[in-house]
């Protein structure tokens, strides 16, 4: 699709932030429940680089949230997720694979306890909101099922939280990983959660009146200089680096929490009901057949893998890429793959077919990216 | 987002046709459930000239399908659907307002009953697999809810027709509209129905095995010199100058059908039971508060509208233009706009904010652009 313009229309939704992002300059676009979501504005390689120094501002609204409200929300909510939420206390996030009744992979939501009757499922990329309400309706669950106008903010970056203590407060330091606190804004109270798609720190900011988008980015930006703050995105590069797989892209409906290494967000060992344990249970007992892995591939630098690419060992087919790209602080090819368990022993060469060639590939463990620095 | 350009990632599926789209000089896509859908090939206006004459073929693969099969995929589909399925029968097409409890639209499918126990949903961009799968588990229903491998190209154009009676032979003549016949390809038989996008004329073939996309594409292709074929796709200003508004674009889950003039494919007067028939039925009798109209609008040409532009009358908001284009042949600005009922009459003269204007627009029928020729 070299060259391929996006087309705009109404159903590639604009978001609170828009007018501030295209006058960043953004030059790269994907398409994210309905909405624009930002994948580059100088480079990815440059914006890589400055993400993992400085501070950067991301317009994420295209998290879009599922609101759960009212008598029956806490039971749905824990119906549709396979993390245990029984417990969820207000004021936590929660990371809760959904699964279908086969144990496959619906979204990987954040999950927010807003209070006893109300939650938010920060979702990624297929619309959660209609497998909930379709669920709450043949449930004949006493719960209402919204997309509310609650559009993510996030900073990012190493110098994310100094930032965010000059325009909110010392108050911001003593958020904790996964935690959410309210602050003050225009008279609104915003969510800040210590969380975000990148593992250079943060915060993700839930406005929820779109009106103040414009004034939200330009509280920020005037604070900025100090951080040497510039528009960003969720970076290809730093992402897999990070270990920080996609749905939709290194996941999808044909695969189950078990299949890419998320055993520990499922709970299978107490008497947790949620729809599709049966089938984690079923598949844990006999064995998963393949799994999501990374790899180093030699050879020719890697563009950003847009079609998975086939994986070969000893002439068979053994998996796909389903991301990948040329990291230049660790100068490899690193991505992630979807294996037949053959191979999925950490040290295995295996092959990649990338267009045209044929590369040499060696199969490690998705935490390991960062030792290769 | 003039200039910026989509980025690649799995997670925009590529198509059976995708090479072939490439190879034929697209110039810009949208993403429409989470697959590429070609927008533009040559030009926005030469694509419609072009459209309106001749032949096209069409990648419009990702008009997926969610497929019902088993015992209950019957009870499921007239469940879903406001149209009253109950008597569907096999090699028909029905378009199908998929609502709610509160009425809201969340698709608007063509609905194809391949067999008693077998039906699929032929969507438009938003995930109705999801919504189809959490209603049969919390029914409880005995039905399997699932996206095959079955990917529409479509070809379109008043020679359409004489192409296909050249590829698949004359039966291609006796399908009438909104029906679909088998026709044998490489050892498969493919469903095609005469249907598809735009006012032209044309067909849909419902390929099922991605592998023969190639295939069935260069037999197409092959065949199409004498009717001037080329690549194409869904055209905005054929779309808009036909009055084919689009899901997403015109009408969203804060409209009814009864908003968007689709009362006829309602069954609110017979016994059907249906999700959101109450709410239609109590909207009915309070009567609707906007609806869905057409506008020619006055003054400069109009670009695109990617963002709703606000409709005014007499100084107060009266509601939004959805879609909107010039059209060349007609030698005017076209749109489709959701307004509040007080304007609703024919001939009511409005104002619309565009880019930094105020211009005048006439309020019409939605048929009735292809009047104005």
């Amino acid at each position: 699709m070299a060259g391929a313009q996006i087309f705009p229309s109404r159903r590639l939704r604009a978001t609170p932030f828009s007018r501030r992002v295209e006058a960043a300059g953004v030059s790269g676009y994907t398409v994210y429940n309905h909405m624009l979501l930002p994948t580059v504005f100088q480079g990815l390689a440059e914006d890589y680089h400055h993400l993992k120094k400085y501070a950067q501002i991301w317009d994420v609204s295209a998290e879009r949230q599922v609101q759960l409200k009212g008598p029956d929300a806490h039971k749905l909510a824990c119906m549709m997720s396979a993390r245990d939420l029984r417990n969820a206390q207000p004021g936590r996030c929660y990371y809760a694979p959904i699964c279908n009744e086969n144990g496959g992979l619906l979204n990987d939501p954040v999950a927010l306890c807003i209070a006893e009757d109300t939650y938010w499922f920060s979702i990624a990329d297929s619309d959660l909101l209609h497998w909930a309400a379709g669920l709450a309706q043949g449930m004949g669950l006493d719960v209402e099922v919204t997309e509310p106008d609650v559009s993510p903010l996030a900073i990012q970056g190493p110098m994310a939280e100094d930032l965010l203590v000059d325009v909110f407060g010392p108050k911001i330091r003593d958020i904790k990983f996964f935690r959410f606190a309210s602050f003050p804004f225009k008279g609104r109270m915003l969510n800040i959660a210590r969380s975000g798609w990148s593992k250079q720190g943060g915060f993700e900011i839930y406005l929820d009146d779109s009106s103040l988008g414009l004034d939200l980015w330009d509280a920020i930006a005037e604070k900025g200089e100090p951080y040497n703050l510039r528009a960003g995105c969720p970076n290809l590069i730093e992402r897999i680096e990070s270990g920080l797989f996609g749905y939709g892209n290194d996941m999808t409906i044909e695969d189950t929490p078990l299949e890419v290494g998320l055993d520990k967000y499922c709970a299978l060992d107490n008497d947790a009901e949620f729809i599709g344990k049966e089938a984690l249970l079923r598949q844990r007992k006999e064995g998963i057949q393949k799994k999501l892995m990374g790899l180093t591939i030699l050879g020719n630098q890697l563009e950003p893998v847009s079609v998975p690419l086939a994986c070969l060992h000893s002439g068979s087919k053994v998996g796909i890429v389903t991301s990948g790209v040329y990291s230049p602080d660790l100068d490899a090819n690193i991505a992630f793959a979807m294996l037949d368990k053959s191979v999925c022993v950490p040290g295995t060469e295996i092959e990649v077919r990338t267009s045209g060639n044929i590369q040499m590939a060696t199969v490690c463990e998705i935490s390991s990216f960062e030792t290769l620095a």
